[in-house]
């Protein structure tokens, strides 16, 4: 079909020029555009497919932007964004200098609120509601777009907790397609499903309870019925429900079939939908894989192990361990608080429990971390996948403030693996019985190589290593950029100046090494990919001072600014820690 | 009466060789008991005198410690720790080396779990049962019991929706009495009471929609019915859920009336339950009716602002802005994640919201902070309450990671004042409207001055005064323990040597003050009633070496390690910050 109508649109005023009945062809029309541009250009697929027809409906009966929307988040907006004046831009989606692939309030006056992290829609939109109503603006909406997964969230349900003691102008509408990036899990899943599929007796009164005006389940695919809805519940005043019924990958039937893996599918072939194919075969494999089998592994000879996974079975490759070990891993769903507090409460009974969350969405949990973990000395090991920059999830997603946020809690070990080998040996080290809760941080994406299942041996904690030997500079790095450093000093003229020490250990610090390393060298460098504010050179640096140390002292890292979208390359370079980066800088000793 | 059978139980296995009809006079004795000592002793009251008959009937019907029995929060412990081995050292009670004020894993085997913050209970309770389950225990009970204000707050959601997909053998027991230690609040706390009142035309369907076996509500006085209903329950399968009805405070007729106050009243007359007078007529006001008065005066001036509290409109005294502007304050519930966010939306349309929450419970709203309002960089106010070290609440409630944690974080401005007059000046300068949101941290307890209500000064952003000029030696502050330094240089000997910095911003840092300080002084000590790690004595450290600073430093505050319960005074003085210890500190230069 020609992009005939959707060529002329380029704002929600455009869009309602539109009659109803074209609305339907508009629909074919921007599912096309973003499979053509996902197709080439990567990024979220399934999401934005499936409410291809709620947003045109939202856009066409509200009043946007002056009606405050608000995409619980994210990964569904792709269809919003093109509506709202970034159409061509849209190529340019989650690349360095381009379109962000979240709302972000910066890019758009449409983008009424940041998101990336999930279940906070509930919240914002209701505060916007609060505040419109103070302002005396009874006429304005306030719509919250939360899918089922989300929703599970305990943040989401102390939103509509006290939405519903409240008369705020609040339209909250559950986008049920029984998926978040896996599968929902949960009470309230089964729940819902049963509603959807009529068999529930007693009706969908656990909103009603909430005080909601409740409507719903309807088809999320039917425009006509849409817009009649959305018409409708824009006269109703207070806090509303609306319940629709999605497909995520709607109108691609691969995506429609394989939901977990068109998420976020890379590139793949417009027409037939198929995945291109990627040279994978000698790369090494991924750290989230390098977990993820070695979990399995260490389960197979040690019956108290357990897993836990906050709705990224896939994503943090805990997956094997639930195929695996059915009974003994958990995805709990979108509940990093309950996780956590699960976890403690697996540890008082002697279990061993790895409970891998994204560094980013431990932020989630910290409290936990602290109360039920660290407070009692509880042996938990968390797993920190995606530590440091992420690359295109941007600015919501960088694990980049975990050493600050972790290194000041008590009892707590924190190690970062400078590779693979590591990776697997601090895994087995922590089942053999540790006297403390550790947290493991490891990056998203590839390791250092093929051969990286060897035999495990044991880590001993709070030990630093040398990777290499110099006279002048000592550089002191923590977790996987260390190997940044090791590519740089292949590089620099003067590479006998400089010795590199890897400290896995955050947390407890080597303090032997260290002292020996401040009446050697005049000159100190620390390299990590969090933040410098707090983070493991902070560290260093009290070390250095408490023992009187008067050489230079050089802390890399994070700068402190939030660090938005790119590849890690671009990232890397942005914050002055790539290899390239590096070498000028060694070059200047 | 006589404390005749009372006498007699040390431990459950006491308790269970009572016949059933005995277990009413117990419950009588157990009363006095708690009375006796609190009224003597202090400490928190209403919650434990509504949960005895509970107590009891717990553990008389279920095998504690081999049964699992946790309490969600743990202020209704106090009966629990009597009838577990603790009858004898209830009297040192939240007292420095007594016994903690809430249940503590390395105090007691019946102490399951370590609470203090909400909500925790089913999470770790479920994770106990599931290990029982894998560990091939089918017999052993696990049990959370949870107040109606705790329930409401998203972790227990969480908990409640991953519980009703396990057939884990976990019994729910809410304690429904409509009140947390202010009345709760949300649209649940209307549902339940609807239930209990007869008048929901649905039943309790909400609860089993998620699965769980409902029985309820039953009167959580009646002992017998209890007994009956506790015994059907132990036999049963998979989740359960016990919903009963207790009043807080029941059998101390002025704690049934005033539930507020008795909540945690200070001494009293036990035979009247009148409170004791107290002679607080010349003393400072306490920083929280500093804040809570001034933000009333604001907020007389400026409609913008608004008011949000998670559940301490008394502790925080935001109960003056919801009598003054109900309509402009909001009682969130047990919500901290939401209560962010939700100042966060209201932020987006150009309120000025103060957000009230104790520094440890922020630590709930981790995320919230960096993502939804530090990220998005909205001029949300943070008013974190009880920052420091708390006093009797011990290891859960200090407030001393809030530095830490929030120096990492971009954008925002973090302040913590001197004395109540810049506390009263910075919640002014923050209404003028600033560009980042800011979080302002002030310790529990009396101001420095009965002289409290000066008029309105801007305070500039970014800038360190100097207290006091010496010569040698510069002391950098920041925050109310300033005041133990001012104290210690009165009394120390040669006084002349130490210049006092107060950085009431630890970020943005003075940098201006700071080069001079490095520049003149060949020492410099740091303060502060934080963690010394990431805190604000590191980032001075990072400063000075990143200056090359060639002179001393020493970073003074609180160890990496948990403090535990005392009075504030002999907590500092354990970390060492009191003015006992600055004074002989301050004699070895």
């Amino acid at each position: 079909m020609a992009n005939s109508l959707l060529v002329h649109i380029n704002t929600p005023t455009d869009l309602r020029k539109l009659s109803p009945e074209q609305l339907p062809q508009l629909a074919t029309e921007l599912r096309e555009f973003i499979i053509d541009i996902v197709s080439v250009k990567e990024g979220h697929l399934g999401a934005s497919l499936g409410v291809v027809e709620l947003t045109i409906a939202l856009h066409y009966v509200f009043n946007t932007p002056d009606d405050l929307l608000v995409w619980d988040v994210g990964h569904q907006a792709y269809g919003h964004k093109i509506l709202t004046e970034r159409k061509d831009k849209f190529d340019t989606n989650r690349q360095w200098g381009g379109i962000s692939g979240f709302p972000k309030r910066s890019e758009s006056v449409f983008d009424t609120f940041g998101v990336g992290h999930s279940s906070t829609s509930i919240s914002a939109a209701l505060g916007m509601a609060l505040a419109s109503k103070l302002q005396g603006d009874t006429q304005k909406s306030h719509i919250a777009v939360i899918g089922d997964a989300s929703i599970a969230s305990g943040m989401a349900f102390e939103g509509l907790n006290h939405a519903g003691v409240t008369d705020a102008n609040l339209l909250v509408i559950l986008n049920d397609n029984a998926i978040g990036i896996d599968p929902s899990v949960g009470a309230l899943k089964n729940y819902l499903t049963e509603v959807k599929e009529g068999r529930n007796p007693r009706q969908n009164n656990m909103i009603k309870s909430l005080n909601f005006d409740y409507t719903g389940p309807i088809d999320g695919h039917d425009l006509p019925t849409l817009l009649k809805e959305l018409q409708r519940l824009k006269n109703v005043a207070g806090p509303k429900f609306l319940h629709i019924i999605t497909t995520k990958g709607k109108g691609l039937k691969q995506a429609e079939e394989n939901q977990v893996k068109y998420h976020a599918p890379g590139k793949f072939d417009k027409k037939t939908g198929e995945l291109l194919p990627k040279s994978e075969e000698n790369l090494p494999p991924k750290y989230q894989d390098v977990f993820g089998l070695t979990l399995v592994e260490l389960a197979q000879q040690n019956e108290k192990i357990i897993g836990i996974t906050p709705a990224m079975p896939s994503g943090s490759s805990m997956k094997f361990m639930m195929e695996a070990f059915p009974e003994r891993a958990f995805d709990v769903g979108i509940a990093e608080q309950h996780a956590v507090t699960l976890a403690a409460g697996m540890a008082t009974q002697g279990m061993t429990v790895y409970c891998n969350i994204y560094s980013t969405f431990l932020q989630r949990a910290y409290d936990q971390v602290i109360h039920d973990v660290a407070l009692q000395n509880l042996p938990v090991i968390f797993c920190l996948d995606r530590a440091g920059l992420v690359g295109e999830d941007g600015a919501t997603h960088h694990g980049v403030f975990d050493i600050a946020y972790l290194n000041c809690i008590p009892n707590l070990i924190v190690f970062a693996p400078l590779n693979e080998h590591e990776l697997r040996n601090i895994l087995y080290t922590a089942q053999l019985g540790l006297p403390h809760p550790i947290a493991i941080r490891y990056p998203r994406g590839r390791s250092e190589s093929t051969n990286w299942q060897l035999p495990f041996k044991r880590i001993e904690i709070g030990k630093a290593t040398q990777l290499k030997e110099g006279k002048k500079v000592a550089i002191l790095s923590t977790g996987t950029i260390g190997n940044n450093v090791t590519q740089a000093l292949t590089e620099v003229e003067h590479a006998n100046l400089f010795s590199h020490y890897h400290f896995g250990f955050v947390k407890p610090l080597d303090e032997d090494t260290l002292h020996n390393i401040i009446k050697k060298y005049d000159t100190i460098i620390t390299i990590e990919d969090g933040t410098v504010k707090g983070g493991f050179g902070s560290t260093i640096t009290a070390f250095a001072t408490k023992n009187n140390y008067t050489g230079k002292l050089r802390v890399l890292g994070i700068p402190d600014a939030f660090v938005q979208h790119g590849t890690v390359a671009q990232l890397q370079q942005y914050c002055g820690i790539d290899v390239k980066s590096l070498k000028e800088i060694f070059s200047t000793y």
